[in-house]
């Protein structure tokens, strides 16, 4: 999916929403364990509820490799189930790889070209050839770790650079813009430095930004989108655990639904303000 | 595995040899794709022919990530079986994993429990909560990258830190070095730089140091040795292209284990020279 692909989804939509299929096996209603692939079965039903409202769908890596052959193949299954069902969806795998220049190439396979997402998002410690493998493929999206929405990104990410005077965070996007283009390149920063926002469209004022920590993590979606939206949207609000885990019955896809839309209406309303829906 | 049976085996063996099984489908014999796992055949020979000479095998799960839940299939018998045959050898998973809090437990769960590997790469960008949760599992390693091997290690662990002047990769070891002991926290330094092995011992002058890049990507031995070791040895050597593809034929075994047994004789020479065997 290229760029204006993208945004002409989020127009459609009228939202900027991805759900993160971050799925816990132990928190799943009890019913689903019957079925062979519970993850799976579980992912299914909150695709169907959430699709109308969603622009994209990211599940993370960690919930389907702790389970092991089973989960590699719970993940695919949900995969293929979002190509087939909604074709138009962008499918973000949150895996946060990484590796010298020659091993990178075999999780951009295994990502990009195998299991077949969108985009992944990739860790630049190691730095260019790290992270060169995942942008030359053609048509998908390397998401680069820039700000994170967690307590520990203020360890590293933080550290001012003695040269430019910028957060080591600044000096990732500066750098690895240069990597890429904004048709293949996003950027991860959380919803919870949204303060931080207005520095970064400085250094990078068209990609798009993945901007995960609205609601569990406390973000606010009004300031994320008061100081990140550019005149193509510019970003994707990713909300997980507020509507995968928002009902804990066997009516919690209705619920994820239902929450979900409430988001969408929030996105709605920001995109017609901002101007880029016709009120 | 803790730190002093892991100094033991070193003693024992003469070595502190570190087998990568970085093992790619497309560059193994032929015959071997007779077997329903041909990386797992490939593996289980190379580790039969190198076994004598090592202390330790690395895989790097992207070679195994990259043929899906067959790879994932086939890193669990590589595992069981080195266990099985080995059970004194340290098993490290190369992984480079790192997410937020809860996030990284699932991938501690799934190396460190499920898969029952001794030790797992961790990337530092996104800090101390992304770390902690596999520092937190008994008797189990934590290695993280400080300085890789590769050339893009240049483009941000070696930002210098306008607060103490240090290097992005020195302020990673010594903050982190807080967060576990060194009977749990190991570091990743590429023998590509091994000039840096002086000022990395004045800061953990302890820990375990694991080196990858000596051979095909052109560090060398006996600098690592000469900057780094310490009284327990405190270093574990990767070598993996030119051990496992040592030799194409259906001799690969064999000629694996011969080259294996020349860096072990190094190694032997080195911490005889060192004082740490009697000659």
């Amino acid at each position: 999916m290229n760029r204006k692909e993208l945004y002409k989804q989020i127009l459609q939509k009228k939202s900027f929403l991805c759900v993160g299929l971050d799925t816990d096996i132990a928190n799943i209603p009890r019913f689903l364990h019957e079925f062979e692939y519970p993850v799976f079965e579980f992912n299914k039903r909150i695709i169907d509820s959430t699709a109308p409202f969603t622009i994209a769908y990211k599940p993370n890596s960690a919930f389907y490799e702790s389970l092991g052959a089973a989960g590699w193949i719970s993940l695919e299954m949900t995969i293929n189930y979002i190509r087939e069902k909604h074709p138009d969806l962008l499918i973000i795998a949150d895996a946060k790889r990484g590796d010298i220049g020659n091993t990178s190439k075999l999780y951009a396979k295994a990502f990009l070209k195998d299991l077949n997402v969108d985009a992944i998002t990739v860790a630049p410690y190691m730095g260019e050839d790290s992270i060169k493998p995942f942008i030359d493929y053609e048509n998908k999206w390397v998401i680069l770790l820039a700000l994170t929405s967690n307590k520990g990104s203020d360890d590293f990410q933080m550290i001012k650079d003695t040269e430019s005077g910028e957060y080591l965070f600044e000096q990732v996007i500066r750098k690895s813009k240069k990597w890429g283009t904004p048709d293949n390149m996003m950027y991860v920063v959380g919803a919870t430095k949204a303060e931080m926002l207005t520095n970064i469209r400085k250094i990078i004022p068209d990609h798009f930004l993945l901007i995960p920590g609205v609601g569990a993590q406390g973000g606010s979606l009004t300031e994320v989108a008061d100081y990140g939206i550019t005149e193509n949207c510019g970003l994707i609000v990713n909300s997980s655990r507020d509507i995968i885990y928002a009902d804990a019955t066997d009516q919690f896809a209705v619920k994820a639904g239902e929450k979900a839309q409430i988001l969408q209406q929030e996105m709605e309303h920001i995109l017609t303000k901002k101007g880029l829906l016709q009120s």
